[in-house]
């Protein structure tokens, strides 16, 4: 199986040139990739040690690397390009025809992305992750007014998570609230879920998948076991067709996908983009 | 001020739009961007009503839209480049010189990057997801042994977001643990603490917006005094010189950066990438 380097080299954290990387390779099978993260290479010394990582790596595998740059200063991407590998230089291939489209010229300065600080969206994030902190597990239901989503769903459905990725990444308020015996029982939701009916969105996963990952949690108990498994996972979305709550299987989705599926679907605007 | 709409167009999630546009777009001051994402255009249908909905907002607005497009299959590209935009074909620039270099041919199917789950990169999120949230703000100690990392720093210095984020984005386990009076009285470590030495790592941040975060947070308190913020910031800093723990100031830096920084300057393995 052949076996490449993969170098994502950066002035600033190296996110964008790891998810433009990531999205790329994933389309080659039979290729194992080893991915390396050069970031910070803010300097002509930083740039030449990365040159000579580089180089090294390409003459020890007897293969050269792949580099995928988001340097955007045009000293150090001289620099890095030439190095001993196939050189692929996102702002080279984006920046030019947007500047002409805009019929403006770039700042070219580093650090915009991820890097300088805008005090606001880190704030917003902050507050955002905090309040999905607060709101996890239906602890406590009174900021719902707050909230831009409730998730609703069976325990180990995808909510705790999904609420802090949204609220990471698109700075949204995403409070989640755990269906359990009670609601199954009465075949009810309570009245603070009612009163902010539009802001539910329910989660809900195939009961072979939901059980393998309670027991692995908690292995030989009532809730792991197949029984009691299916029986809320049923039940769970019952009560979201009953109560006309919108609905997403998350057996075979990744975290991103059900966030940006649940925004697609709910309208919902991103407080802030990545 | 010149205004452009912006479509982000994928037929998975468009996350990976959405990073490498906003890259781009942070390179320009003094355009007003409006950001949309039309994620899932994974039919010929769902093509077509993106290119109608980039075409209406062109009219309305009396000038082209931007188009970033992930697109992989070649119907749905196809489709969507006949938009009267400014197309720009992440694949298409990078995508072939790499098959090139490969010397193989892409599957050049959607949904393999943020789409289609690996169960095991899935999982590892999850747990660690997990273990940033049972070992938030010291709550609980006797996990160490499985950290990864353990941050330490004054309260609201950004340890749990960036545990979070960590979790999220790369897998990793990270714990953390507040410094307070028992550390700042003692100027001492616990034991526990000191037997995992070699995985702390300390935020700081300046008194000046630490105040500021505690008192939107907790207004006219001790915790809030400006006099209590810089003894504790001047205290944890000596605490980090004094057992010599490697420690970053967060003041100016977002999340990411914060993450890329701990793991660039610890050395520690990305145990899942984004």
């Amino acid at each position: 199986m052949q076996r490449r380097t993969i170098f994502f080299v950066s002035d600033q954290t190296g996110v964008t040139a790891e998810t433009m990387g990531h999205s790329l390779l994933t389309q080659f099978d039979g290729v194992v990739f080893r991915q390396v993260t050069l970031p910070f290479i803010s300097t002509a010394d930083k740039a030449e040690e990365a040159v000579r990582r580089i180089n090294a790596t390409g003459e020890t595998e007897g293969i050269r690397p792949v580099i995928f740059s988001t340097l955007v200063q045009e000293e150090m991407r001289e620099i890095v390009k030439g190095a001993n590998g196939l050189f692929l230089d996102f702002f080279a291939a984006f920046l030019n025809p947007l500047e002409e489209e805009l019929n403006i010229k770039s700042s070219r300065t580093q650090g915009k992305a991820h890097g300088m600080l805008d005090i606001g969206a880190y704030t917003l994030r902050i507050n955002a992750t905090n309040f999905a902190l607060a709101n996890d597990d239906g602890a406590i239901t009174r900021d719902y007014e707050q909230a831009d989503l409730i998730l609703v769903g069976v325990s180990r459905s995808g909510k705790t998570p999904t609420c802090l990725y949204m609220a990471l990444q698109y700075g949204i308020f995403a409070a989640n609230f755990p269906l359990a015996d009670e609601e199954f029982e009465s075949g009810k939701l309570s009245n603070t879920l009612m009163k902010h009916h539009r802001k539910l969105y329910g989660l809900t996963i195939a009961s072979e998948r939901l059980q393998q990952i309670r027991k692995e949690r908690r292995p030989n108990t009532r809730y792991a076991s197949p029984t009691q498994v299916e029986f809320e996972v049923r039940t769970a979305e019952a009560l979201f067709r009953r109560f006309q709550i919108p609905y997403l299987d998350t057996t075979e989705r990744s975290i991103e996908e059900i966030a940006s599926r649940i925004l697609d679907a709910t309208g919902l605007e991103r407080r802030l983009r990545p």
